[in-house]
């Protein structure tokens, strides 16, 4: 795993900087590049050092060697390849039913043989196994009776204080009492969604957005409004205003950073933006920040909850997608719904596992979480772009791939007549385990898009995989 | 802690056998019993066998020593302290709320210098904390990846085999593949609540029931029907069938072993008379069986789900009551709504803690778990016991106490003119934590009736606390 930090090798910044003038059109698609000759007299390095520098942009799709003719540059080029489309929603409320889709989601994860580009894990490696098995025996051997009581609501004091004194790196300042434990974030944005509304109410959702919120709101009996989501500003704030007035929403939930598919983070005046629609409007925003500490820059992006001057933003969030998942701990900020949060909290899960509280807040405290998400984000920002060259290599002409700015999931676009479900289904029959896009959606959108986990070690059986379902995307479309 | 199955001392079967001869009535309340003489001569025993046998009974407050003139029956007499009455609740839907006094509860229990006859855990030395921590230290040792995956619905393989392997025990015969791991029984509760009714719909409950099922009833926006409950007999089912036909009830929830709080263990023909009336009324039956494990009798209670044939009866329990809470592991056999509960789990809290999972799975499977169980259904019966006899002791005449066939709670009916709210806040303020019977019901019925748990270990600082109740009682009663 190399550190972010680390200079590139000189090769890489001369490839690097063929790529700037790619992007910015000083060399364009078809265009031959300058010989292996005349960039190493440019950039005064040895004609090997040019060559290498050649073979890297080669290998990432950028260049394509032409026998006796040189270098030229060469479509479809992942970085060139557009993101997906806004796409326009109707706006009337919808009830989501994935059941089936969800089903094979669980049963693929079982399977060891499956190439699982559907979850949102990473592998196993990538955990911090060996520290915090560390601290679970020092627990153990210390603390005999580490579990002999329930940990009432609000949950485990000591997780609480660290993940207060973590909120200035959200942006926030809340303290231990205002922060509620859970058992994930999905219990966490089903505890907000049921203190902000009631069954039959709307909720406003961007499209796409993670299947599992759209369950559990349809599970609660709730209403779903899409709002246009666009793959790097988010959602539409003059179409989720309109959809307020229109159909007295109650509360909306986003992702801001990392969104689930997009990828996108929200630039800070975005994120204001809405909390302040939110204040104007005085409605909840639930804001489900999982992969928040994935981002690939280098600081920690805020959240919108660090614009909410009224209690109104329910920030919720867990360690599934940073420590290993099998801990089950979220938590949560629930603003001005703190005590409605907690009392149904105590009355649908009680609380959390306690070891699991106690090892996470002992590796908080240690500073290991920190040392760990450093190298995290650097690899999974390596394994994101792994999968994006390889999509954009064997995928069809016309696909186009979102640009994550953090975690772990791409959402790939195919071209208009390639059925989704079709592929999702065929690459099932060959153990190939991806997510079609209409379950991204209430009312049946997003059917040839595809969203694909990069979260495993890249290799010949990842790419392997992705040859094969780039040509059964061209058999799909060929019908 | 004595083995339930150990001879009792002769001088205990003397005494045993004068018990019964109040018990039929050969021996009333204020006649003087047989000389010491006279008893050594009827039993042939020495007379220091014979005054043991009365020490023992006076001890118990079966009699009471007169100076100069010998031993006469007292009163008021535990065992013949009357049980609570059949309460006759109105039939029509109510929501309750007990927000606050469940705080307190919270509150109570985090509080060291608290008496806690509030809540349902038992004192931290009777948990297996030692094997448990030797497992938990071999599973992370030998399995140091042991938490890197989601353990998604339904839950743990080797756990629910292990839970299949139990079930004849229960009157059963479910698989692995019809047991779903849960959060504790009271989330398998609110999974079976959303899996059978919707909101508005009508749930039938016991009266008095747990507190926590109301709550968790309400939240969901259920409305409830409490059906008059025998303090042996259980749900009167005349009753709850009328309630089915006039309130077109979804489904009914019960205890049916050691209920909470009357402690009750339903005969076998009740239980199979339930399964009948739900399946001829094609109603679902939640059973709650989390303190079925611990009855006092040596043979484990079957269960009303046992009788069920067509798939009605949702089982729901866990080890919370049995095993350091902390560990959070339910589970539940939910019969025909297999499916639902499972895709209301993924889209809720997706899965448990894997460590606890493991751990409890393998206690099971070393047999520890049974013989764990054996000293602690001795342990507990005596410390029910001990705390019976104290509040026949200091509580005022009139008082009725709940005789508990298995668990740790005991229900208290003090004469009608106590308010036992009143009680409740007088005793929290000298931090003697117990709960009022106000929020067994959700029509602010019980208003003279407590339950006290009986799960920490006795001594003088628990029986100066029932004195003190005692005390207040007649305060509160004298206004």
């Amino acid at each position: 795993m190399a550190a972010a930090t680390a200079p590139a090798p000189l090769y890489v910044q001369i490839a690097e900087g063929i790529v700037s003038q790619i992007e910015n059109g000083t060399l364009r698609v078809g265009e031959k590049a300058p010989s292996i000759r005349r960039l190493s007299k440019q950039k005064r390095v040895s004609i090997s050092t040019a060559l290498q520098s050649y073979l890297w942009l080669e290998s990432r799709g950028h260049l394509e060697a032409r026998p006796k003719s040189g270098f030229f540059v060469r479509r479809p080029f992942s970085s060139l390849i557009p993101e997906p489309r806004v796409e326009m929603p109707r706006t009337a409320p919808h009830i989501p039913g994935h059941r089936e889709i969800l089903s094979t989601l669980v049963a693929s994860a079982r399977d060891p043989d499956c190439v699982p580009f559907a979850g949102g894990c990473m592998s196993r490696e990538l955990f911090p196994n060996r520290p915090m098995n560390l601290i679970v025996r020092r627990i153990v051997n210390n603390h005999p009776l580490h579990s002999a009581y329930y940990e009432f609501p609000p949950g485990l004091e000591s997780l609480r204080r660290q993940l207060a004194r973590r909120s200035p790196d959200l942006g926030c300042s809340f303290t231990a009492d205002e922060v509620l434990i859970t058992g994930g974030t999905l219990e966490a944005v089903n505890l907000s969604l049921r203190a902000v509304a009631r069954p039959g109410d709307v909720i406003a959702v961007e499209s796409p957005t993670y299947f599992g919120v759209l369950g559990a709101a349809a599970a609660l009996g709730m209403k779903i409004v899409e709002i246009p989501t666009h793959p790097q500003e988010g959602m539409d704030l003059d179409r989720l205003e309109s959809a307020i007035r229109k159909h007295r929403v109650k509360a909306c939930v986003v992702m801001s950073n990392c969104q689930n598919p997009l990828g996108y983070v929200l630039s800070d005046q975005r994120k204001k933006d809405l909390a302040d629609l939110a204040a104007r409007r005085n409605i909840a925003v639930i804001e489900d920040d999982v992969y928040g500490d994935l981002a690939f820059r280098t600081s920690r992006p805020r959240t919108v909850k660090s614009y909410d001057r009224k209690g109104l933003v329910l920030l919720c969030s867990s360690f599934s997608k940073t420590l290993p998942p099998g801990y089950r701990i979220g938590w949560m900020a629930p603003g001005r719904f703190q005590a409605e949060v907690e009392h149904l909290r105590f009355l649908s899960t009680v609380s959390s596992a306690t070891l699991s509280q106690l090892a996470i807040a002992e590796f908080l405290a240690s500073g290991g979480y920190d040392r760990h998400l450093r190298r995290l984000r650097a690899e999974l920002a390596s394994r994101v772009e792994n999968v994006r060259q390889a999509v954009a290599r064997y995928f069809p002409e016309g696909t186009r791939i979102s640009r994550p700015a953090g975690g772990l999931l791409l959402w790939i676009e195919m071209p208009p007549k390639t059925d989704a479900l079709e592929l999702y289904r065929r690459a099932l029959a060959e153990r190939i385990a991806i997510l079609p896009g209409k379950i991204f959606s209430p009312s049946n959108r997003f059917r040839h898009h595809i969203r694909i986990n990069c979260g495993q070690s890249w290799g010949e059986k990842q790419e392997r995989a992705l040859v094969r379902l780039g040509r059964i995307c061209e058999a799909v479309a060929a019908g």
